[in-house]
């Protein structure tokens, strides 16, 4: 398992947008997935790539679905349904469908909501991976809202003072439209690092940062230490930290956000908590915000757009270029991988290849440019 | 201004929670508030000094709000005003009012609206300190709702990479209810430290953890260092770093939390941001989210108990007693202080007489026990 991942830095080869969406949308359908889902599901993961956030793009999430579809761990065809429902929130039971393919329902429903009564929440239950979570919170942005995403993960990060992982790594995302600026989108585990980071470590064979682990028994790792080895489900053996770390450099906070995640995402879709026996492996939580409902967008955007360059032009610390703000670099990314293709590994062109093979698809990426 | 904080462990004395409440509400009203915001004041101040948060009572806290009021930089009665309002939402003009006396009225505009629509969010402009922030979280608890609180505060963080600050200390509180067990209550800036426990480090003669602050050019300085000075507005002149502390360590989340919070409270509110010229030194952000409009209240409660219980009985690492979850050890102290007292320092209890007598009013704290 760990030497296909090795990586070289010089064995990747760009790929157009347009193949690798086609292909992609060619497995998913080749999986079950009606045409409307398959749709939705590659542009989560394609936006992923195109974003840089190779992490959740096809590279690492694709054959895990194409897996869990295989061993019917994933409803490939979900009636989703909405449980209860009020003018400004809803439940939904996702009927393990995958989140990537729910989720942008759900946060239609909350963007609708929202129009209505100014701020609109919905939760997800019985769910599967969410991808890149800060996909579903952009799509408050060509609406003129704020939108936020939490996922509920399954376990791997140890509460302060604990001897044993309680929480998952529960991801927060936010994204805020500006004027003429880029908009701002954070997305981030709320443990020191998330778990595909240790993957990453392994396959680059790197020794894991000071702060990211703890011992066996719970202490903070402060010195480097090897990667630890995958488990059979491709989860790193490891208890992760929660960020800040230790006690003293706040991880009691880490602790808390992602408490807070497991409290909204879900306890409060009735969903349960990552050790609770039985539960669903991914629960979720969206919200999108009309900003007209708070002031008038024409002097939000103007705001934003100061305070974005304000962050951008601040003087950076020695060694470092200049300062960023969340969603800078992706956006630039973005326009590069746009004009120029997603860089894949050849290791995962392979891949496809394979698996298109065996699902009866064609590979559009053998046109490779 | 140094010495006169000077702590040592043995000169405190516990004072009845009747006598403190009634000698600050004196206070209050003495500087020109209403009976019904002094009310409102005094519970903040007083319930942060029950559940041990002292740096947000009355030993920090009510000198300032005393000056502010006298410096005519604090208004002792705002006329707030909701300048624009939808079924789910709010903003509110806090007309230089304190947050701990406007924000509360802010909270029980969103609980009606959460009972109404599912959710309701109030923002609050032009405003100033908000006290313990988890107060107003907590004000959802009794609703069987969850509470959330931001607020956009005053610059002295410095984002990832930057060699100055331009962020606030922003903190974030969520305030759950339970059944049988303790609510879960969350309240911690999205910094590494908050500003006050730079104040605390100087009165304690202590130097500060690696990881705490920066350099003059914006480098973390991961060494132990001496406390900073503080400036004429009682600010430690130091660059703080975000939760995370380093770029290894995720500062750049810490930082992602913090702007969130500028977003939803300074920009969404039209505020304006930490380092705007001519900003109001805070602006807030409130949601209630009514618990029956995403699933059953019973089912909710059964599910928090359970998890609170797991998380409580986690086993601990070496060198600790016990896993704590976020509110559990300020009930303890809620408990303790309520029958037994809440300690005040010598030096506190002295600034009373003398502002008592300063303002003409009567110091219950004279009967002390």
């Amino acid at each position: 398992m760990i030497d296909r991942f090795k990586v070289t830095a010089h064995n990747s080869t760009r790929v157009e947008e347009t193949a690798l969406r086609e292909t992609v949308r060619s497995i998913f359908t080749a999986c079950g997935v009606s045409p409307k889902d398959a749709d939705t599901a590659t542009d989560v993961l394609v936006t992923a790539d195109l974003r840089g956030i190779d992490s959740h793009g096809v590279s690492n999430s694709l054959r895990g679905y194409v897996q869990g579809f295989h061993d019917q761990e994933l409803n490939p065809t979900p009636e989703w349904r909405v449980v209860r429902e009020t003018p400004g929130t809803a439940n939904i039971d996702s009927d393990a469908g995958l989140g990537i393919m729910v989720a942008p329902r759900a946060m239609e429903i909350a963007i609708d909501k929202a129009s209505k009564v100014g701020v609109g929440t919905v939760t997800i239950h019985n769910s599967r991976h969410l991808g890149m979570i800060s996909y579903h919170a952009m799509m408050a942005l060509p609406h003129d809202m704020i939108g936020m995403t939490m996922s509920s993960c399954p376990v791997n990060v140890n509460p302060t003072f604990a001897a044993e992982p309680r929480l998952g790594t529960n991801p927060i995302a936010i994204a805020a439209p500006a004027g003429t600026e880029k908009p701002f989108v954070f997305d981030a585990a709320m443990s020191v690092v998330p778990a595909n980071r240790l993957i990453w470590a392994l396959r680059l064979d790197q020794d894991l940062m000071p702060g990211w682990v703890a011992d066996d028994d719970g202490t903070p790792l402060m010195h480097p230490v090897p990667p630890p080895e995958l488990g059979d489900d491709g989860i790193p053996q490891a208890n992760i930290l929660p960020l800040g770390s230790t006690h003293e450099l706040g991880s009691h906070k880490g602790y808390g956000l992602m408490a807070m995640v497991d409290i909204l995402s879900g306890i409060l879709s009735g969903g349960g908590y990552g050790v609770k026996p039985g539960r669903p492996t991914f629960n979720h939580y969206v919200t999108a915000y009309n900003i007209e409902a708070f002031t008038e967008v024409t002097e939000y955007k103007q705001m934003m757009d100061e305070w974005l360059v304000m962050l951008k032009n601040t003087k950076p610390s020695p060694g470092h270029e200049r300062v960023l703000y969340a969603g800078l670099k992706e956006a630039e990314t973005l326009a590069d991988r746009k004009s120029n293709g997603i860089p894949l590994h050849a290791e995962v062109l392979s891949w496809f290849d394979t698996a298109c093979q065996k699902l009866g698809v064609e590979n559009a990426l053998q046109n490779r440019f």
